[in-house]
């Protein structure tokens, strides 16, 4: 029983790892669909959600089946109802993702991002592949350091949405106004891609500590 | 042992009606801070939003021991389950008129909505919180039917959005690209927040009839 219960609880991990590795992998994908106008790489970023969807549903399931037949109680219990939590963020991820690519659909043969905010948005396109690596990771190795690091590295992500708005915003803004409708949209896309990556991060810290995040970030530093 | 667990459901309940009731006020007050460029009322929204976090934890926290207590099973097993990812859905609809009333604030004292688009936008705010009222008598009197009815309804909220870009889009725009910025970002909000009120309703389609919206859609009507 508890053999099955174990090997239950690391298939639903095993399986958020996947929508991770899907995630991020389907945004770094449309940031090349979006800065290169590549119309077939846009297409299959966007049909290929549905296999993060699936993932979802699926993992969702298992959770219920498992709460069912196995009545976990305390830390197990969190843990699972922790996971469905997380495979919301994840599938929203994937979403996020699609949207990206399907402004690149929108606007091929053109490209949506003008030259000017070609390095941004591709750093926010790395930053956002990098802290979906380390989400991975961490639900991988529970390490409550290297979750809080994702709270660090996305202060990036909101300096580069700055950025993006400080283009925007300059006089000299000269793109016109359906491409800076595009590159609102992506900022907030990119933005709100790292925002999730940073949810699972916290939800493993709370597993880990019984706190949340912003608790911990709230106490003194520890003694060295 | 039974009275107490119905009596926690209701309370799992009861709570996810007053986030919906909370987040649904909280759009409407948003959307007139919006449209009057109010600051008083959009940092009252903007302070209110805490509750609304509040009680998601709260009703989580719950959740989790009823769980451990009662380990129900089957449908109430599936229902507590559903509340979790209910709550999560209605907390982020605070969210996003919590960066309605903020697109206020940032513009105050000028309107960031010019003239000729506040009726598209006033209308998404009614709609917004017309919506988020249905989710919440679906969650106290879950009928499929008017749960099915949020879909449609819905589709006026992505018209209204289709307005916005027409209008963005159109060669006669002479507010600037701040403003585009600012109606780009307004127009996302709303949509969220109606597909948010929509996810609520889908849920309750699928405790009642263990089916997802989507596949009761694509069924053939049933004879008159």
């Amino acid at each position: 029983m508890r053999a099955a219960y174990h090997e239950e609880l690391a298939s639903i991990r095993d399986g958020l790892v996947e929508m991770a590795h899907l995630a991020g992998s389907a945004m770094g994908r449309a940031t090349s669909a979006l800065l290169d106008a590549d119309l077939q790489l846009a297409e299959s970023v966007i049909s290929a959600d549905v296999t993060v969807d699936a993932l979802q549903r699926d993992l969702e399931h298992r959770a219920i089946a498992l709460l069912a037949r196995q009545q976990p109680v305390a830390t197990d219990l969190r843990l699972v109802v922790t996971s469905l939590r997380m495979s919301a963020d994840l599938e929203r991820c994937g979403d996020l993702a699609q949207h990206v690519a399907k402004l690149a659909r929108l606007r091929h043969p053109e490209r949506a991002v003008p030259g000017d905010l070609r390095r941004t948005i591709l750093e926010m396109g790395q930053l956002a592949q990098r802290l979906m690596a380390q989400a991975a990771e961490v639900l991988i190795t529970p390490d409550v350091d290297a979750a809080l690091q994702l709270e660090k590295d996305d202060d990036r992500m909101d300096e580069l949405h700055r950025v993006i708005f400080e283009h925007l915003l300059d006089d000299r803004w000269q793109h016109g106004v359906e491409t800076a409708v595009d590159v609102t949209l992506a900022g907030r896309y990119y933005e709100r891609f790292a925002d999730h990556a940073v949810s699972v991060a916290r939800r493993v810290v709370y597993l880990v500590t019984g706190k949340y995040a912003d608790e911990l970030a709230t106490d003194p530093p520890a003694p060295a």
